[in-house]
């Protein structure tokens, strides 16, 4: 049954009708306070009646056994018959957590144990390049899961480096990744991280081939260059042999972590550990673990997760919003919105229900964001007076990252925040004048999120509220968040170019090249092969 | 009058009832061709009845007056009785351009001769810090306009950099932005480019005055350090000097050159013209120029930025599709997408016409992107999969930037632009399949740009294209696309905070501190003063 034929619904259908005309009042009610972050969506085009409504709409898709099932191990990500367990990554002083019968939680411990064990190692000297210099500049190689979430826990955690340690990603094929990337590289301190769960992933091999060759032309063919200079977080262990590295270096994790969940596990522990340490990563899974905690165990209406997730469908799907902008005033954050992108709209850009019948309603927003205030002398104008609503997340914290001008009476942070804190109010509220080109009108959506610090424990804290907040709006629409075949027509397309091209290098006047394509992608493809923009 | 009222609405209005039934055919007229750039819209659901109506569109909107208007210096810019000369810039060869009665073009042209005689004096070594050194750390300090073309333009031309030379960028007011951006500075080599066209931007002076204690505090407080290690790209002399910067250092630009617009001013010509030399930033202004003469003199019908202005107009207006994706296939072009977003969302994110009037139709979209093939491996299964399509701009180019595993029958440029063809059409045409999951409805818009190299000339020409293209949409719609006065209200209510956090500052006790601030708004306030998350 679609959601949309519950009573709830409709109720909340009625109650927009009636609401979008009452001005908004700031209510005082609309607060979670937690000792780790406070939730603030008071300036929601809400009411009490709605909150209810949206409660009783999470209760009828049955949302809290959904949530049990996601951290029992259940296989709720039918299509490939996999758990959903990123969870279990952070549940470290938790029970056994049941596969197929089977304990994880042993593997996951094991899994951290060697990844400590291994990034001590490189942190004292113990391991060593293969010219004997300490191995300083980890190079991580993978994209989309692989990438996007270790970049924003790296960015956000960056003062929190082991020292001397830098950590660079390459992830896109386009070949100005890698000769950037690489160019004022010392190949002797270089520890190259390949990250691909099949080890098949055509930007990621490509890139992985690319530095070995790179690193044979400096340091020579020696075997050894590649069993030392070169680690993997895969599970294709074969595959991972026959490329050359060392199986005593691939850190494994399973087919219950998705790409896009992946940050707690290997994917991010491996590439995290080297940079800031093992025991900075393990206070990321504490505040990812902690936010579990929440989402599991807290009463829905005071369930961060659930309430923000709420929201996003009273927005999308009753107020008719369907982007969102993520405005985290932290420069530290700033990789935060771009992994957000990723996690919201590959999980709910979905058009068919779980069972697989077209859904009859919208579903994942468009999301996207940069760091304030830099958005402000950005896209803010269309946020304050465009004519499509754009809700808001605000992100903030109690404490700077650095302490840049603290003998000032009003700090950096103090500029940051009094930004912060004026922009809600400005885009709830909005102003009235005479000119019309100064009108505001004000009742836009926001939530506030205020944390203490820009610490690893918040960035997991963030980053686990993102990933429940993505998995509720799946589980009342009845989605499953966790596989993405929307991708897969475009690999396929692309195998077919490629093939297309393998034909045209053999022999260049193959007619089959340009065979079956339409008109205008054989033409673009002929300009390409030739190197001339004319024909 | 309204847009709406022309007839041209009327006809797009009743086609597009008729259109969205109809398969999608790839158009083979749907195309424009020059030898610089391929614009490619045959994937758009359009046909040849829509254009011809988009095309009287734009004539009962008299754009073509309107464009000519731009290029004369017709103070366009009404709401701030200003003129709109960003084309002036790089006309360079052209005759007189007056504004009021003033031929602007010799002012034009000298400060372009001094950016190439003070970039040239950096390079040769004629003009050095304070301790002798070279300086060849560029640190631009800047925000929005100031800052997001000239990134988008150093990000793309980065192989083109003068040797040795550095560009960095301090935009947000968070002190981490500093903190990092000079962690490893050498002040000796550094030299700080203040931009700001008042001197007065909050994040701007903020930033300035925390380098200007940070040079003293590592160089000595004589004031030939400022005078050596700042220069400034402003019109504020006044302020510029009191800064303590020699006003020979000072890069002027005009009324009639808005921020967002300015980077091809001294705004982006100094940092550029010190990083790349004077000659490529020479080259972008080419590029420019010559997409501003295609904008000026090409018939409405073969008309790039007209084309795709107006095909926005069509999918916003009328199919609904109120935000686009900006998917450079060149990692080069990274900072494209945020340049751009700011570009289009200021200009075009308003709610009344440039009379005044409320507009009654949608107006600017929310445009967002991340480079292919990264984002593949993000956001695009909800572009292909999602319930809101979102129109897409795919830009290519010929040839690699960076020479890397060109002996591979398959280079990394060819797997990339395997690509930049198949997604298009997996878009356009989608998938049928027995499995609803692995279905792709198609009919889902693109563009494709395909150019030669990227290069100087290319990336200029890409900035003037956006800049046309934004223009357009505001001609036609009939707004200013060239004033902000969305960012005002929320400019006031944070120096009304920052108000409170002073008093606060002089006495904790003050009860003015919180006293006319909503209840929520004074509770956060106070959480962050007292510093403790729970009150």
């Amino acid at each position: 049954m679609s959601i949309k034929q519950t009573q709830a619904w409709q109720k909340l259908s009625d109650m927009k009708k009636k609401l979008v005309k009452e001005p908004l009042s700031v209510g005082d009610g609309l607060q979670v306070k937690t000792d780790k972050i406070i939730f603030d969506y008071s300036r929601q085009l809400v009411n009490e009646n709605v909150m209810a409504a949206l409660m009783q709409l999470a209760e009828e898709a049955g949302l809290k056994s959904k949530i049990e099932s996601m951290f029992c191990g259940q296989k709720i990500n039918v299509t490939e018959n996999r758990a959903v367990l990123h969870t279990a990554l952070r549940n470290l002083s938790g029970g056994p957590v049941l596969v197929d019968g089977r304990d994880v939680m042993p593997e996951i411990k094991a899994v951290l144990q060697k990844i400590k064990g291994f990034s001590s190692r490189i942190h004292s000297g113990e391991i060593k390049g293969i010219t004997g210099k300490p191995l300083k500049n980890i190079v991580a190689i993978g994209i989309g899961g692989s990438y996007l979430g270790p970049e924003y826990l790296a960015e956000a955690c960056a003062p929190y480096t082991v020292s001397g340690m830098k950590l660079s990603f390459i992830s896109n094929v386009d070949g100005t990744d890698f000769a950037r990337k690489t160019a004022s590289l010392d190949p002797e301190t270089a520890l190259f991280v390949i990250v691909s769960k099949t080890f098949t992933t055509a930007e990621t091999m490509k890139n992985a081939s690319t530095a070995k060759k790179w690193m044979i032309s400096k340091l020579g063919a020696d075997p050894n260059v590649i069993k030392k200079h070169f680690i993997a977080v895969s599970t294709a262990a074969d595959k991972v042999k026959a490329f050359g590295i060392d199986p005593e270096n691939m850190f494994g994790f399973w087919d219950f972590v998705g790409g896009r969940f992946s940050a707690t596990s290997a994917v991010g522990g491996v590439p995290l550990s080297l940079y800031l340490g093992y025991d900075n990563f393990h206070k990321i899974l504490e505040g990812a673990n902690w936010m579990d905690v929440h989402y599991r165990t807290a009463p829905l209406s005071e369930n961060i997760p659930v309430i923000s997730a709420l929201l996003d469908i009273w927005n999308i799907n009753f107020m008719g919003f369907k982007t969102r902008a993520i405005l985290p005033y932290s420069q530290a954050y700033s990789k935060y919105a771009p992994h957000c992108q990723q996690t919201e709209m590959e999980s709910n850009g979905k058009s068919v229900l779980i069972d697989g019948t077209p859904v009859d309603f919208d579903t994942g927003e468009i999301v996207f964001g940069e760091p304030g205030t830099n958005g402000q002398h950005s896209f803010y104008q269309l946020i304050h007076q465009g004519t499509t609503p754009v809700p808001a997340d605000f992100i903030g914290f109690l404490k700077p990252q650095y302490n840049v001008g603290q003998e000032d009476v009003i700090t950096h942070h103090d500029e940051l925040m009094t930004n912060f804190f004026a922009q809600p109010d400005a885009l709830a509220f909005g102003q009235d004048s005479n000119d019309p080109h100064k009108k505001f009108s004000g009742k836009r959506p926001s939530n506030i999120f205020l944390l203490k610090e820009q610490d690893p424990f918040s960035a997991g804290l963030m980053l686990a509220l993102l990933e429940h907040r993505v998995a509720t709006k799946g589980f009342v629409w009845g989605l499953n968040s966790f596989d993405q075949f929307g991708v897969e027509l475009g690999k396929k397309l692309g195998l077919d170019i490629r093939r297309r091209m393998e034909l045209f290098k053999k022999d260049q006047k193959d007619p089959s090249v340009y065979a079956g394509l339409n008109n205008s992608t054989a033409k673009l493809l002929k300009l390409y092969l030739s190197g001339e923009l004319y024909s």
